[in-house]
This record gives structure tokens, sequence and C-alpha cells, in this order.
């Protein structure tokens, strides 16, 4: 109930985080230069090693994030622009991204697939997820007319159904009988995790509201499945070259956001207004996550995303118990069961 | 939400249902004559058809039980002795089994199989389940003082795991791991349906508490899985006779608990003081439905009996919202999709 009410308050404040969020999917770069050395052709087991440990960092940074919010909320600032700290997250991962690049430079040379230069023909789809969030994120402004904050907060587990059926749609990959199960579990496990006594309001939400929150999850989904096909559709290209170029979209989405949204603000009080210790933190948190995301859906896909994010929601709020003295609710337990099983259905119910 | 108040209520009134429910377990009979007809040696659809019409039956039984408990309490009628009522249904099972005995042994004769007569040795382990369930519903007094009434409904639903247990260790059947995650989702599922605003409490259950439910749980879950390896362990023999001689150890049991309960009521007021139109309606489903669980125990088994009695429950909700105006909650939606997941499960996760 606590870990939520603060998830809800989250949204409410419209803090960095939220906004944050949506930009994870299309954040990618290279966390540092280890993985990044690993070239194509490693055999089976350095390929299930790579996928376990960015899924992993994945995990592990998602819930820190969260820990983070709760953190700086105590520390009571929230006076920075969002857009600000949003371009800020961007160029820290292009930067990161021509950090590994060098790094690999100097070790291999310059190649055919690790080289900056690009053709007209790979880098034209790279604008499109930066365009679908910064969409998604125009439209979150609206659906609060018609949903509140913490219902808002119950709609978004509706991205979970939309990533599986687009990943299905668009990627034509197959997921068993067993793993759709597993998929459906997951979505109402989070959200059992999430109930809280005003959560029933929910089921009044009129019909623009629940077009506005499919149309969202539908956003959402699409640009991280788009994402995927990106990255994927060139199995060889350095994922930093990909992840640079990414990048630059986002910056140049993110300035105009800027310009959009906090002009003004930006203009009189400057750019750097209202940051704290905390909110360089929560950039460096993000940018490290958005590459986290962007190695998961090189080397594992988007529905690891989507577990791996659903699992860390439940991980913060069990460190939060002892971080923050939270109380976990039933609903929470059957929550985090039905999760659990899900991921077991998960891997269970692999295709052969 | 509305529906749960009114099954909290039940309990807290302490009425005929949730005592003809425990007794559910060691009811048997046969319905009509019909499905009595049909003897061991039929074909596989037969057996699959048979199957389906008891789980049908049991499920629509359990159902209209609880809108049965609706309605009567609408009528606001509830003076009568609870043993008494479990005596009739007994009796009225008893009589039942005896009606469908004479016209098997009108039509077939008398033989090794469908005769009344019986051995020490069959029918020495008879009275057990209808010891349990008299143990049971005695340590129901005491666990009030630990638990409140809506907090005991949660904690009902160990009665799904202890029977998937006991299940295997018991009747030595094994479930599939998927089947295995059906049954544990079956048991968030229903719990997450019941959910209402006050069910954390439970977490604050203490020791004493935590312990008599589960032996509750274990108590009823052995007296199920028991009647079913009664029943099983001679497939060919007429299950109205094993229904006959569980029965009179029933109306033995039930005679008991009528002197030790209700002796003053009975003696000053008379045996049918209080009873309605209603109160036979109820005894007359309960009988049917002690029926039907046993079909499902011969044909069938303690899982699908658990499945159809979950099933019900979620039913009721639905179609009380039709009949009394009561509102799902989301949780309701939620625990809903879980069973169902849970129910394919069990059906997708068959050992071959």
């Amino acid at each position: 109930m606590e870990y939520r009410k603060i998830k809800d308050e989250d949204d409410d404040d419209h803090d960095v985080t939220s906004d944050l969020e949506n930009l994870k999917g299309k954040s990618h770069t290279v966390t540092s230069s280890n993985i990044a050395m690993i070239g194509p052709g490693t055999n089976e087991i350095t390929n299930w090693k790579r996928k376990g440990v960015v899924t992993c960092a994945l995990t592990i940074l998602t819930s820190s994030q969260s820990i983070l919010i709760v953190w700086s909320k105590r520390a009571g600032k929230y006076e920075y622009s969002v857009t600000t700290a949003n371009f800020l997250v961007e160029t820290l991962k292009c930067a990161l991204s021509l950090l590994a690049l060098t790094r690999i430079w100097r070790k291999e040379g310059v190649t055919k697939d690790n080289r900056l230069n690009t053709t007209y023909d790979e880098v034209k789809v790279f604008p499109v997820p930066a365009a679908l969030y910064l969409f998604k994120n125009l439209l979150q402004y609206y659906i609060f007319a018609y949903v509140d904050a913490p219902g808002y907060q119950i709609l978004k587990n509706l991205n979970i159904i939309s990533t599986g059926v687009l990943y299905r749609i668009i990627l034509k990959k197959k997921l068993s009988e067993i793993q759709w199960a597993g998929f459906i579990l997951l979505c109402c496990g989070c959200t059992t995790a999430q109930l809280n006594s005003n959560s029933d309001r929910v089921l009044q939400t009129s019909l623009p509201g629940w077009i506005m929150a499919i149309v969202m999850a539908l956003l959402s989904g699409f640009a991280g499945v788009y994402t995927e096909a990106i990255i994927k559709k060139r199995p060889s290209r350095n994922i930093n070259v990909q992840n640079f170029w990414l990048y630059v979209f986002g910056m140049a989405f993110n300035a105009v956001a800027i310009v959009i949204q906090d002009f003004d603000a930006v203009a009189n009080k400057g750019f750097f207004h209202g940051y704290s210790f905390i909110t360089v933190l929560m950039i460096l948190n993000h940018a490290l996550s958005g590459i986290a995301v962007s190695m998961v859906m090189k080397y594992a896909d988007n529905i690891v995303k989507v577990y791996s994010t659903s699992v860390a929601m439940l991980l913060t709020a069990v460190v939060s118990v002892f971080l923050f003295n939270f109380h976990l609710s039933l609903a929470f337990f059957l929550g985090s069961t039905v999760v659990s099983v899900s991921v077991y259905l998960h891997s269970a119910g692999k295709l052969r």
C-alpha cells in the first residue's frame, strides 16, 4: 500500500521519473567496455551469460530507480525541469556510446560494423521510437482529465499485453500457449500487487479514457518492439553505433520538448535550476537503465524486458520494507506469487 | 465487494451453509437414475461425458447454494438449528441412495457389487471422513478467537493447497509441474477475487491462529482425499452402496452434534423450529451438491472438485450482479482471470 502510494504521488507531481521511464524504451548505449567487447560469433554459453548479465543489470537499475524517487521525495526536492533532465539522460547515453566506441576502435580498429558513418537507409528508421515516445508523453497530459494518477498506474499494466501482442505481430516471433498464459498472468499479477482501496475507481473510467489508455499502451509497446526490430535488423552492426544514432534523435526530440514545455522556466531560471545531488543520481541511473534496456533488446528481447521491469517493481517494494518501513499488503503477496509463477511458465513453456 | 460481504456475514451468523459446506466432502449418493444406471465398462467417451456432467452439476449446485444464502438472508430467516439441518441433509442423501439402489436392483438384480450387505473390512474406514469433519467443525468455533470472519474466508483458500498436497501424498497421483503452477494460481486467484479493504488484517493473524487455520485446511483436505480413496478402492462397487454407508455414519455423527450443541433448543422449541421454505430448498440443494461431490470423487477426483467449487464461487458473483445488483471489484476481475488461466493450465499441463 505504502509503496504504491509513493508510485502514485510520483505521477501526481509529474516528476522526472515518469517521463524518464517513457524514455527508457528508446535509450540505448553500452554500459562498459567488457560487455561491448564481446563480438558476434561467441558460443551459446557466452550468449546466455550476456543475456543474464544485462537482464540482471536492468532489473537492479529499475529497482533502484524507484528507491531513488522515494529517497528524493523525502528530501522534498523536485524543482527542476523534467525536460532538461530527459535531455541530459539522452546526452549522457550518447557520450557513453561514443566512449565505448573509441575503446573498441582502439582495440579492433574501425571496421564496417563499428564505424560511425551510416547510410540513409540505416538511419531513416531511428527517429521513429523517439517520435512515438514524444507523442505518448503529450497524450499523458490529456489522459489525466479522464483517469486519476493511481488509476493511470493500474492502466499502465496494459503495456504488458500490448508489448506481447505487438511483439507477435511485428517481430513475428511466436510465444507458446503456456507463455501467453504466463504473459496474461504477469499483467494480472502486477496489477494485483498494486491494488489499493481506491483501485476500483479505475473501472468507472469513461470510454475516451479507456481509448487513450489503450492508445498509449500501443504507442509504448510499438516503440519498444520497433526499437528491437531496428537493433536486430543488422545483427553484426555494433550496438554502440546503433545506440549513438538512436540517442542523437532522442536528444533532438527532447530539445524540442524543452522549447515546447519549459521554455519560460529555462529562460528565466536557467537550464540547471533546481538540480540536486539526487537529480544527478537519477539522471545517471536512467542513463544506465537505458543502456541496459538497449542491451536486453540486442541480446534478449522485449518479453525479457517486460519481465525484468515487472520483477524490479516487486523487488523495490520488498527493499522498501527494510529501507523505509513500508508495509506489504496481502494483495502484494498474491500479486508477487502470480508474477513468480508467470516467470516460471515463461521458461517452462519455451517452444522447442 | 458486495458479494464478499454477504459471504462474510454468512460466517458471522454461523448459518447452515458454512456447516453444510463442510459436510459436502462427506456427502455421497446418486442424483437420479440415469447417471446411476451407467455401469462400469462403458467406453472412454461415456466416461468423459459422465465426468463432465457431474462436474457441471457440482458447479451449478454450488453456485446456487450461495445464491440461496443471499436470498434467504433477504427474507431474514435463520432461526433453525444448524445441526438439525445437517442431520436432515445426511438423511435425505441416505434416502436418495436407497431409492437409486432399489431402481438398480429392479433392473439388474442384486449382484456382488450392488448389494447393501458389507463386510467389516469394507465398512471400517467409512466413519473416518465424518469424524474428521466433526473435529474440523469443532475447531471452527475456536478459530474465531484468533481470526475474524472475513479473514477466515481468506484462510479457507488454504484448503486448495492442502487438498493438492494430500492428493499427491495419499493417493500418490502425480500432477505435472504446469498443473502445480495452475494449482498455486487457483489459490491466489480465489483469494484475490475475495479481497476487500479489510483483507490485510489477516496478515496480522497470530501464530495459534495460523496453526489452527492450517490444521483445519489439512483436516478438510484429508477428509476429501480419504473419501476419494475409499470410493475408488473398489472401482466396481456400486457408488450408491458406498454412499449409503458413508451417509449412515454422517447421520450418526450429526446426531451426536445435535445432542452436544443444540439439545436445549431442540428439546424446548422442537426439531423443526424456525424452518422456512428456503431452509427446505437449502437442505435439498445441499443434499444434491453432496451427491454431485460424491459423483466427482468416483468418476473424476478431488482436483476436479476443487476447481469446480472455485469456478462456482466466481459464477455466483457474476450471477449476483444481475440478481442482486452487486458490484464487481477490480480484484474480482483479476482473480477471475487468474482462475481462468489456472483452469487452462490444469488441462494443458496434463501428464502424458
